[in-house]
């Protein structure tokens, strides 16, 4: 069992941080994004300010969960958390201004209250909120039951919510000890190399099998983004949306297939801005054990590679946003 | 809003009930209950002791979820959830102990540590406890990927993992307060009449969208149990499931349908001890946020039907378990 | 075996009708029914002649398959087949001319070339054609797979293509030995009651374990007609529609669930203009047998209800189009 | 348009055989392959003879659709069409007397009565009959419903019916006329190298759009097998098998995914003895249209991958069975 794990033996699980809340994703495009996400993925608008454009899936309890920003290049803008409430959001505060990573608070946002931002050790910037503004459905898009955010929009690929990111970090060790330390993380699984190197880890706050993850940066740059994921409801929609896909000309990098790690059903696509989009499902399983024994992945057991055998697609260790010199985005297709 | 999520904005939430465990299911004919369980659900069996044998769904990750005990009659013997830690624990029983309802220490059963007993204010026997017995599969039942407890069955309906129950209780409102109180759960879903009474609640611990429910007693008998259900990958699985019911001679209540209150996918049968059984999914949905703002279902509403129109059936009503005089366990077919 | 199989085997199979290629609708709300078709169903607009629209699914190889023509009332315009050949129109024409019902040809209509008109026994107007127009799509609906007739249009419902269609009949034995004998069609499954009149039969010229189905009309008027029903790849995708239904107010009558006879996963709901229209799917079910025994369902069999234990709604034995006096179209609601 | 389609206009089809019967696999490791189709796919033992176990799935209406022959090596014994009616077998035994590859009558095998033999250009023996066992199932193994062959095992992968099987040729060219000329088959799709060179056919006699494939024999040896091909309801069922080969150490050649050249959704694996097994599901799709317009690929177009972008996997060209020297069974793991 990894250290972290018997940290945790040692006193209590910090529940402090409820759940991915949104991903600012920066695009160079953001027209041909914006029609992407609205028109292919079939999210709706929910907010427009300055260069930026709010999406959100129909199952999305928030006013968004994509807040998409023209750029100069594609990439991370910030991924934010939401904390369980005001008193969670300050403890956190006050672990991470003694983090040497704190940048500070900010007003807030289209959606959501004050805000305090920081670094994680790789240089992505992370936001950790409480007061949001829960989405109210204008008139035609009000849903049939009441328990729902938003009518399904029978449109493209209906993504349901945000499910989960992926980040690259040229020291994985590092950014998983500083979830875990400052923020009550739990990781569930993780891949180590032969020699005790960390290539990859999923961490949750929640009883997802995981809210994000950060694999391996091969190139020496910091603060690069791998994936965004939306939710389906189902594989059939998932290898549905395989063929939207293919019919908008949106490049497939690889699947539908299943993940071995975290047993993800997965598809992966490069929006217009070069940024890679999965839609994913994984069934009903879920991470209720409070003291789940993460799982380690060796070098040898990911040479057999996916659930099913497929062999990990070699773009995946490389294509990441902002791109490198010579990695035009998709441009390894 | 109701009362209960006033107080909740006053406090901060309490987290010390991680999951529900398992269920102890009374059954009149043990064996036919048994390879219902094994033959038709896909269980396997994990233990016996006395009159009990234990299973478990392929995903469980503990020893079992059902404790299956041969008994005079139906209905539940009880039902367990594991604590969060060892002092979330006994958090939670310094507050029962205050609560007159508290029962006691029991030295553990098999696969798991002491627990602790109190009566609901219907009545049913609930049970606490931490520590438990991870499953350890047998050679033959090693899964291929190792982030699964127990490789996948191919027999039967397959039944995932334990996912809810739903008890019927005279004074809902009483059990719902109850549960908020001295365990924390939160209320997501209610059905209030037109006279204020509460016909139903469902609460949860989790992000699941509901733990258990507890639905109106008509009958003035305390203690009666309604349903376990147990998880299902996806709604083709269920939509099989009702093909092997009705080839195993299993009495098919209602269903497949989809609720309109969670939105759960459904198929009830009976058991051969008479306790109904439901197999649900719920796609991706999950409640991710800490305040999450009750829905309240009318009598009005709740005349609409399921989601897509399907009356609710008389017998979801009356049939519980034990069975009141004259209901024939299953008599009512 | 009925007598119509112990005819077939003292000859041979007679194979000139082809498929179901469309059928002409009737509807007295022509807008809003076609907004039903092509932003509900996802149907696309394939031409426009006097009072007529025509549709067609994604997957229709012909210029269309349903003609939704404005008029005073509800119901069928009429059906068409295709035959085989050239050949096998004619043979089929010499037949029809004997048999006292023929109306005669028609120079063609949009998509398709001469057609020969006659009544069933009960007064539908059915039409026999061979030449057909290929649906060509325009670029912007051109699909990603050459083998497919036009892109998915990933909208509402989706449906594939058309599969079948039901009238009601008040003598249904008439009818079938008409279809078995003038045109070859053969009986798949039929229910035959106590008294030996026959209160359904389905039919087929394909693989489909029918193509077209007559259930017994109990109200003495003729030439009334009972469904059509669309083609969707997967019961996942009726479920969903089931969803998109209900957020765009179109009344459910019965589904989704298994038909007992012919296994078929169905969902009718009525189109604004009164019109039942089915989505259905039945997996990889085909009748591959030249020879195939039809089954004969009895009264004391269907009482058992449908598949998986669904009564059948009154209304299925009553709501037909047009209405009879006092049913307002969809009234039965 | 190719050569074969006007000969079609000028004449009408021949619809003298009815569908795909069985296939007869042969297999170095007889129990082996017994328990690989009994227990991991589902299928269920009717018959036993000499070295073969007749083998059948849920919905084969026929006695068995798979004998498993012991032998010294693996490959096709030979692959049986069942004739439209005892007339028909006579036309297409005439037609096969005049081809220079006709075998002879045998008297009949388990199952099924007189069958005439004959060679394909490339030297693969196939079969043709007419008379045949209807399967009566034994009264544990009675369906629920009536219209179906045999209950749902509910056991492993559950194939639902036989499909389609592929063989190899040097001259696809010549298979393909031979087996329209002499029994009538029709061509759905087809690629064509840039030299107009065939590399692979699908033809069809049913509204399937393929009963059987043949591809380009690299190899220069005559009458090797590709693929036998079971259909199961669902995409879903498809992943599901995906995970049970895994857990059963069964091989995935490639898949789940879906081909380009018919759209079928695909999963392929290798049974002990060798040959290569398919599960496949290709939705609601059928070629109704009599006149079908056969669709060429290109050498271009097929560099695309399948239809989501998978690329061939090199040993799609080069296993078949018998292997060849120095490609042991399933030795390209």
């Amino acid at each position: 069992m990894s250290q972290s794990v018997d940290r945790d033996d040692r006193r209590e699980p910090v529940m402090d941080v409820a759940h991915l809340g949104h991903l600012e994703v920066l695009t160079p495009t953001p027209e041909e994004s914006r029609r992407f996400f609205v028109d292919v993925l079939g999210m709706t608008e929910s907010g427009r300010a300055g260069d930026s454009v709010y999406l959100r899936g129909w199952d999305d309890y928030e006013r968004y969960s994509l807040k998409l920003t023209g750029a100069a290049t594609s990439g991370l803008g910030h991924a934010a958390f939401r904390a369980r409430s005001k008193q969670a959001l300050e403890r956190r505060v006050a672990a991470l201004q003694e983090s040497g990573l704190a940048i500070g608070w900010i007003d807030g946002d289209v959606g959501h209250g004050p805000a305090f931002r920081f670094h994680d050790p790789d240089g992505h910037v992370i936001e950790l909120y409480y007061e949001t503004e829960w989405y109210e459905a204008p008139p035609e898009l009000r849903p049939y039951l009441k328990n729902q955010a938003q009518r399904f929009p029978a449109r493209g690929v209906n993504v349901r919510r945000i499910d989960h990111f992926n980040c690259l970090a040229a020291d994985v060790r590092a950014n998983r000890v500083f979830f875990e330390d400052y923020l009550g993380f739990r990781l569930t699984e993780q891949i180590v190399m032969d020699d005790g190197r960390e290539a990859g880890m999923w961490l949750t706050c929640t009883n997802k099998s995981y809210d994000f993850a950060y694999t391996h940066e091969a190139h020496g740059v910091g603060g690069r983004f791998h994936h965004l994921t939306f939710a389906l409801d189902s594989r059939e929609e998932i290898l549905r949306a395989a063929d939207i896909f293919r019919e908008n000309d949106v490049f497939i990098e690889t699947g539908p297939h299943k993940h071995a790690v975290q047993q993800t059903f997965f598809l992966y696509v490069y929006e217009p801005g070069g940024n890679r989009i999965e839609v994913a499902n994984a069934g009903a399983r879920l991470v209720l054990a409070p003291d789940w024994k993460p799982i380690v992945w060796t070098e040898e057991e990911r040479r057999h590679g996916q659930a099913w055998g497929l062999k990990t697609i070699p773009s995946f260790h490389t294509h990441g946003t902002p791109p490198l010199p010579g990695d035009l985005a998709g441009g390894d297709r």
